[in-house]
């Protein structure tokens, strides 16, 4: 069944946005009594009839269920900000994978050091991509990019979690060692094309953050936030 | 140190290709006595020292190393082919994650269906990336790209391997539920943006392949391999 997301929800009717109703009426070709589930983008799906009158819809409620595919941990990546459009993909997959929000963080060898107007651009971008990729993958919420930020400011948020976890290149502990027990809100650190300085390590590490690696083979910057979040939900038993 | 791949080795010395020895001479300027490393495609490593003739180089072995970022089991993939190039980033992905081998497969509901000439370009790009993506990673061998082959075939060859995961976007066992004690190799299949039908899975129960499932969320069919193979990598320690 097609799934849209819309908050607007009034009394027993939701409503969609021009860009969906056009969608359902000239893409789709719905009829009056058609079914869609419409998500709340807070974790319920809404199956919904539609009534079209002329150019306009509403959907009316007829039945409500807890979005299933959303996971039992809050998972927070912070990403190093990488060269090109890779950040792209880390944005879609780790959407697909289940992530909660995607931190660009500035780190000391990030090669990539857009202007702040450049910045902007890219994080609408990215949440244009986090939208569509919650969409086609059924996720119950729209996961959030935010706007970059210094390493150091990252490493204060990210300490609230009750756990973090920093990826190193030189290594650390592996992903099987560490209990995930009672854990709600997890956090992970994954540098850019150069990895992390010795001073971002060490304020990782006085920080508490788990210092971890990724196994002997090399992955790029845009292929660990993928793997470490795949294993992240496996051992949280949400794969 | 720079890294190479060779298997021409001639008692105390290793021969490199005109491209790696163009590489070394006008973009690393190496000089006589500088060091680099050269893999020989069967997880070994050799430390040269190279030595310069006009154009022409020669590797003097000083030290040799089992190559140690190799997983203890072979893992195969089987991948329906997708659509575009999709399968450019899957077989970069997965080369360093440290996949053996990735077969394309042509299932019933693969959309692209490259004729024959067109088929043998692609999986010579397939091996090229393959190469390019073991060196940069530090593979021990450089995976092979083998030709399209059908479902049956593909599935007659995979029953050989000690267990052969089917992952099926309608559900199965969890990945964490599988003993993966004793397994030296591995086979995986993954379905193109149609999935698999219902005869092929029937296929893959007569063969005793485990069904799989990857969780809630749909994952894009670029997407599924990628993360089931960490997964994997994870759950049989080579992560």
């Amino acid at each position: 069944m097609p799934r849209f997301f819309s908050d607007d929800i009034r009394g027993e009717y939701i409503y969609l946005n021009k860009d969906d109703e056009n969608h359902i009426l000239k893409s789709l070709r719905m009829k009056n009594g058609d079914e869609v589930i419409i998500c709340d983008t807070n974790g319920f799906d809404f199956t919904c009839e539609v009534q079209i009158t002329g150019d306009r819809i509403r959907c009316k409620i007829v039945d409500m269920n807890k979005n299933f595919t959303e996971p039992s941990v809050d998972i927070t990546l912070y990403q190093a900000l990488p060269k090109g459009d890779k950040m792209d993909m880390i944005v879609q997959k780790c959407t697909e994978l289940g992530i909660k929000k995607i931190v660009p963080v500035l780190t000391d060898r990030c090669i990539s050091r857009p202007d702040e107007k450049k910045m902007a651009k890219k994080i609408i971008r990215y949440n244009k991509i986090a939208f569509e990729a919650a969409k086609q993958s059924q996720r119950g919420i729209i996961p959030k990019i935010e706007n970059i930020m210094s390493f150091k400011d990252a490493v204060d948020i990210a300490s609230k979690d009750d756990m973090t976890l920093f990826f190193y290149e030189k290594g650390g502990n592996k992903l099987s060692e560490i209990n995930y027990d009672n854990i709600n809100s997890l956090s992970f650190f994954i540098g850019s094309e150069g990895g992390f300085d010795t001073e971002e390590v060490n304020l990782a590490r006085e920080n508490d953050f788990k210092i971890m690696s990724l196994g002997n083979r090399i992955l790029r910057c845009e292929t660990a936030p993928i793997a470490a979040l795949s294993c992240i939900m496996l051992l949280t038993d949400n794969m």
